[in-house]
């Protein structure tokens, strides 16, 4: 007798990340980004139904991991993911990542994937589908502050989402503005590099801040931002880490995700605990205005939750299968008999020991 | 240009299950008992070094899904692990396990591996590692109450670690029992079925009683256990489930592995939040006693906790490499230049786009 071979229930489908760049291609990054919105967008107006807890993170002195989980009722998913600042000067990547989705009434995975990719997608269509909620009517144009690896992500789906064709583009290392600007030429955005944060936000509807120290920064001060605009400042993401200045918070109308993990992780943090925000869910469902007026500051404070990841885990599960690129793993036990792990494992051994 | 192959950086070692039952076979299981019970005891000595946090449980009608994040400092890792008592009626396991270990420097992940043959290790290997410090002197009979997946591990790890050569098997479910002693049968364990716990518990050293229904319980009362018995319980592992009755507690020295974790989900749930327990690192490194009387009955309320899957973690990573049990997954995005992230997945466009 040889060891069995696993059933399917044993197997999970697998997407890695040269099956998820296919999955990007096959699709196309703009209508990827575009259905990724309106899955993101579809979860937030059933806000009510999820599991909402703020992600468990673990803090070192280099960095952080983080658990991010979450369940409607009939699927879970959780994503891992860390990030490390510092990572770049050893050649590899701030942020990485991977996700699950399981069925709730058995527990068992449904789908493994990585998640670097298809993050800066969530995160990038996130942005876009709130900016399409808050930007001003008829925003063309653009700033994009620090141009590291979710830049172009970032531009392309404000382009796809909102319309925005007009990209100013400062990082105060002028080599990832080169990079951005490479990668983006003949995509249908007018590119401009810049060489300041004044300089970039100058004419723009919507300002995007992303840029990766963990610390306290000031990339924009009160006196840069004039009225109207949205500010997109998804940068700020752990605690210690902020991007604005609190004068622009307090002019401003701030939008978050979901309010105690903003409070902990965004923006807001340099806020006092009762700071008023309206949570996206809200605005998207018709419970709380967006903008009002034309002068207005909107303000998304993204620090990135887990029901986007969820989102994207939903749709890759969704448009995977037909698409074939993806693989089986082996990755659940499962013997004939449930009860019997331990006959299943002594049969693995063969005939020798199963004689 | 085509496609770039992913870089070293970008792949993980996955241990399927599959190669989980090779590297099994490939060390002994009896051996590898005896190297997972020493690694646990060993992480147990330096228990203040890790974070510890309860498990992050998704609770639903028919089960819960966990995540079990613990780090030392310099390794991270987490367990995802279900479990759902009904899935047996539909063939499938009533728990799955997976897990990772991470670099906390970097966040990179570097192993992946299935969990769910090595929690039934782990478990084994934990229960006997502590009935080795509190088990009476030359213990060598074992009641195991409960003889489902879990059970012939228990038994053997007991064997390999504590001396144990007789096993009374009983089940509710005698073909359950038929199973188990099948199984162990030749492994140089004096096996007897039993028709009832009473009679499974007869001239016990130790009793492990390891049963599957989520509810409250009472496999053993109190008129049934006499002075001097180890009780390894390992069944109730999570809130609403337990299976002794409360007034063994209250004449037991209860050992638990983390009070907060043991107090919400293991039998001492039954008793005032003051309850007296000691925590079995301290009586590992000698911080508390452990079994003072040859009359005491000693109680370990096991509802594993992370750092046992951390060692179990860490045992595989250090003994696959060289067993060549493993495949690599490309799991992690990994471009030459971190911050092109974008530029990594045009190019995995190939030559068209790329042009």
């Amino acid at each position: 007798m040889t060891a069995p071979k696993p059933s399917s229930l044993a197997m999970v489908p697998f997407v890695s990340v040269a099956n998820m760049m296919k999955l990007v291609h096959h699709i196309g990054i703009e209508p990827m980004l575009r259905d990724l919105g309106d899955y993101i967008e579809a979860d937030f107006k059933r806000w009510a139904l999820f599991d909402k807890t703020p992600r468990v993170a673990s803090h070192s002195r280099d960095g952080v991991i983080e658990l991010m989980p979450t369940s409607d009722g009939e699927v879970y998913g959780f994503k891992y993911v860390n990030g490390h600042p510092k990572n770049t000067r050893a050649g590899l990547q701030t942020v990485t990542a991977f996700g699950l989705l399981a069925t709730v009434d058995t527990g068992y995975p449904v789908l493994l994937s990585e998640m670097t990719v298809l993050t800066a997608m969530r995160t990038a269509a996130t942005s876009a589908m709130v900016a399409r909620h808050l930007a001003p009517k008829g925003a063309r144009t653009m700033a994009m502050i620090g141009n590291g690896a979710q830049s172009e992500f970032q531009a392309l789906a404000m382009k796809a989402i909102c319309g925005i064709d007009r990209l100013r583009l400062y990082d105060n290392d002028p080599a990832a503005t080169a990079k951005a600007m490479r990668n983006l030429r003949g995509m249908g955005l007018e590119l401009t590099a810049c060489t300041s944060a004044e300089d970039a936000i100058l004419g723009a509807d919507v300002i995007t801040t992303c840029t990766a120290d963990k610390q306290y920064a000031t990339i924009l001060t009160d006196n840069m931002v004039g009225s109207g605009v949205h500010i997109n400042a998804i940068g700020g993401d752990c605690p210690g880490k902020t991007e604005l200045h609190r004068d622009i918070l307090a002019r401003s109308s701030v939008f978050v995700e979901y309010t105690p993990q903003t409070r902990i992780e965004g923006e807001i943090q340099q806020m006092n605990p009762d700071f008023p925000v309206t949570e996206m869910w809200q605005v998207i469902s018709g419970a709380a205005p967006g903008r009002t007026s034309a002068r207005q500051i909107t303000l998304f404070d993204g620090v990135g939750f887990a029901i986007e990841d969820f989102s994207a885990l939903r749709y890759v599960r969704d448009r995977v299968a037909r698409s074939g690129h993806y693989e089986m793993l082996d990755m659940i036990a499962d013997p004939d008999d449930p009860r019997d792990l331990f006959g299943m494992v002594q049969r693995a051994a063969g005939p020798a020991v199963a004689a």
